[in-house]
């Protein structure tokens, strides 16, 4: 990627206060605060400024926090969800105008690279998940967009905007490393493990396929009851250790045809393979930090598939028109609303969901 | 499957004679040995008896022994593989008569149950791997084919009936569970972990596709050669536990595209995890006795599948074409011939692979 | 198919007037009438007899009542859908027993050629569509129909009978015909032509993926108000002539990404050609009678797909589990009800459907 | 597509001389001529500038010549095929610098586009089929690509420059067109009608997949005497209209898995609907300049698909691979070379082809 330098101007009062921004900032492992810092500006010609409109918290901004992600060193602006006005567009980008509506997709997509070209963004040689990772992100009045015309969507007019910020990053994740990795079909029985706003992402879109019956798995009721509103047909809480036994009875003793892992944990993965049918797939959504056991001894005959992906993002133009044809609300996800300025109450929120119920929580710039 | 009992004849001299043949007969771990069996007869209208003209061992023959397969009790006679003459068949056989010449398939359809109808045979819920495991099999001079119609091939006139053994099981095996599950395109990076028959079988039907690379990895350099005059590219030598490395610098770095597990141990599964690329496929072939450690702390974002298989011999029809057409040359498996009554020796040599070279071996009956 | 020959008894007078029955039958083009047949009896192993309970008329039958269909001769008892009771089995027929409730398939599948092993069971060698074609079919008292273990699918305990008639024929026809072949997913813009019986199936169908935009097209506003009933997101009355100028507006310029063909004559066919979307499919459904022109010098370069098919039944047991998961209403296409000797009113109605409003018809047996 | 002006240098005598460049030109029907012009100019920041090294002709050449081609208009630089040397890039170019050694699609694609982001970049919505069309092209010392990043591929170090020219166009057409848009698997039974250039690009790269036969028909006898040498099983002359039972006795009367059209008329078309059989596919490559019989009469239920494809070369990346590990030999495709100043004689060799027994020219800038 070529950089192109611009000089700062030398002296310009009204300009100087105008850049300067407020920003959510991840400080080291525990520490996080509500910053002054400068407006972000074009350093290549395929960049965007967008200036924030909405966004939100993400459950990896809280593994930031903790220190979890070694890639994001302190001193980050965190996020990676949002919708926004463009600012500026450097000189190359063809797509978009200051002025523009855009949803920020949370993969910066080159467009040109091997796997850009296959749409399997998210390992973009020089792109992928780096806004609020490895480059400053969304929490903030404005953000810098690499690769913008790649990587930013036009918001049609009209738009319920706080529904879209979902299309930034859960819907697709849901979506495409659920659903469509898991191969739900018309009629298919689903197994979703863990009820949180991943699995419900998942949950969402899987009945885009009309699926006969989506059982949701989780420890927690209130969860679970959430689920069954947004259209999970059984629920299973698996705190007595007895779910394998209560799914395969709800299942003739036949399993499901895909489970989809949406917890990020050994146990979750192991129940997986535990109720898979033969044929069917286990896609997995969640983030793992360590390794897991795969019981091969019972699985290399039983004809399954496991897969794993961060998300693309390639199908937000399709979730797009789904939004716009009204086959989901996006905004079922989200349960609170706060300022800018409210964002450490944001972060606690979000990160006591047990308590507070928390799914989504929206941002507004 | 309803089964008709017939009366045997009282006192038939000729018959009795007629009605004895030799088999080869799995006593318990460790034991075995040539038997004078009485001559299998229909019970089911949907049987065929079959006449074995030649078969083969497969390794699961050599688990059976040790006693490390179950469902296979002492007094079993063993073989799932082989060609014949069809002798008898039941009521409701219509696609064949006595006289006709056939393949025999490893896995028995019943061609009516929810998984045969999407030809996943493997686990047709009253058949699958049945013969020479919960039924006697194949190392015989006759053999009660279940499900004839759906179960049995028939052999084009003029064929090499012996390459046509290597179609009951090992040929579907390594196209099925390792080139088919494995999605080998035009142009791949392919790389098989374990050189022996079903690995070579793996990398003969691979070709099938057209792949750029096919890296061979084993730790015996005989096998390696053998790859190397059947169609692989290169080969690795993993004795000296650098297969990684080497393949990391054959590959840009990059890994493969698919990555083929045909040994069944946990450290070549492992390593099937470290060389896959982002969005590749491991492919798992081999039989495993237990579980292995799944890395998903740095493939959950990898993009990758991981697919198990039983073979289903779905495959056959289609290797029939192949083979006619001179596209794959299954006689390359072959190294040593027998006739049933050396079937002892047969085993001898076959079981002791790493001395005698042996790859597959015929038995004619 | 190896036919059994079953002797008459020689004098049974309860028995010879419990085998005469009722049935709808084809005299020759132009004529029909309600007959005293003999009850059918079992002819292959593989056969059942079935006790209709609930049958229909189909489009098809009022083809071959004005004598377009040459494979039905004069003297056939009409009809290929329906549900009922299996009265008697076959000496190879497994799956089924006497008093087991079915539903009957309009394709006859043997289950073992190599057209039925790929589930394309409209082209089974001794099979395919049969019934009341050029056998006796399903409009009478009770009906032969071969390869029963194949051919029929149990009714789960508690159905709705009446709704699962529409599974016979019209839903998998509309699905695999119209919904499958044209490839419909999340987010597609569609459009069905022919809003008749057939195209509402394709219609209710197409809902399973989630469609974005189901533009329906017919010359009758009825029908196309029925459509909007039924999930039509916009409809368009052609008979001005300006459906594509519409259709084009509507889409912004940009046409379908799957147009379904369901009427079977040359002008609509062309209209999906002038709708089609570079990328996009057609899938017939329609029934020709005469050559249509298919425009390849606008064509030859716009990256489309044109499928055909005769439906093979294969998603009947998909059908089911959406059928019992509510995702689908098929009683939404049934209209008017009649009992076995009122049939001949029953096509009255259903022949003049543009006046009676006529869907699907249901005759009790 | 932002166009920068870039004025001209006002007095630059020995710049003047350089800008000049050799060209060919179309002048309108029947006309043509090599001209000087001036050497081409970076006008978007996305553009290259290529200084060709290898040419050739393509059949739509011709067509343009007889003034078929109404989007290319007197005056235009033809050609859409070739490998050079990058001589300068626009500033948003990151992917290219000068010195690069590069084969160029004929196919030019924006990258972010709706259809560009499927690899559909035929009809990517600025660019597409534009070279030696709407814009300047190959046939010349130099040529302005547009988005040089996605529609230039580097060429290896030691590649065979001369094998690269059939990746531009040809052998992506053969391939996009005609083998995977008609599914060939192993073991099946493919027809090519036409065994001309693109007839036989098909026919090479069909092999990729190992089906068991390859049919070529044509009325040449010496083409279909390359076409045996480059890999056909069997071959027709259908010169006595026989084409058809010819090819029925070949198969079994069951006719072709997949039948590829590569002539672009209605006999050849027709052709392809009477041996297609059941759940076959039909694969277009032709371009027609008149509509055709579509025999919807005999078609409507035999499960096939009819294909059409404007090549997208989204296949170059592989292609290379398979060239790079000796999977096809590209060269057997060119008969004859020239050097630009002879092209006149080139075109009249090519154009001669039934005669001169041309396949692809080269010509050397």
């Amino acid at each position: 990627m070529s950089v192109i330098t611009i000089p700062k101007p030398a002296t310009q009062a009204r300009a100087a206060t105008a850049a300067t921004m407020k920003a959510f900032v991840y400080r080291g492992p525990g520490k996080k605060g509500l910053e002054d810092r400068p407006k972000p500006e074009i350093t290549a010609p395929t960049d965007a400024i967008v200036k924030i409109v909405k966004t939100t918290i993400c459950g990896t901004d809280l593994h930031i926090l903790k220190g979890d992600v070694p890639t994001c060193q302190p001193g980050r602006i965190l996020g990676h969800e949002g919708v926004g006005i463009v600012d500026q567009v450097g000189s190359a980008v063809t797509a978009f105008k200051p002025g523009d509506r855009v949803l920020i997709s949370c993969v910066s997509a080159c467009g040109k690279c091997d796997y850009c070209r296959k749409q399997m963004y998210s390992h973009c040689t020089t792109g992928g998940w780096i806004l609020g990772n490895t480059i400053d992100g969304t929490q903030a009045e404005f953000v810098r967009t690499p690769y913008a015309d790649t990587s930013l969507y036009p918001i049609p007019e009209g738009s319920d905007e706080e529904a879209l910020v979902m299309l930034s990053d859960i819907l697709p994740t849901g979506f495409e490393c659920g659903v469509l990795n898991g191969k739900i079909q018309p009629g298919s029985v689903v197994a979703i493990v863990g009820s949180g706003p991943i699995g419900l992402a998942a949950l969402l879109t899987a009945q885009f396929f009309s699926p006969a019956e989506i059982i949701m798995i989780d420890l927690d009721d209130n969860r679970l009851a959430v689920a069954k509103r947004f259209g999970a047909t059984a629920s299973i809480n698996s705190t007595d250790g007895k779910a394998v036994a209560k799914l395969k009875a709800m299942t003739g003793n036949r399993g499901v045809d895909t489970a989809i892992e949406a917890v990020g944990i050994p146990a979750t993965f192991e129940l997986c393979q535990d109720i898979i049918a033969p044929g069917g797939t286990i896609a997995n959504i969640g983030v793992h930090g360590k390794k897991v056991d795969l019981h091969l001894e019972s699985l290399w005959d039983r004809n399954i598939s496991i897969t794993t992906r961060l998300v693309d993002t390639a199908t937000i133009p399709m979730l797009f028109k789904t939004v716009g044809a009204h086959k989901i609300d996006p905004k079922l996800l989200i349960t609170h609303r706060f300022k800018l300025d409210q964002i450490l109450d944001a972060y606690e929120t979000f990160g006591n969901a047990a308590k507070t119920k928390a799914l989504k929580v929206i941002i507004e710039a």
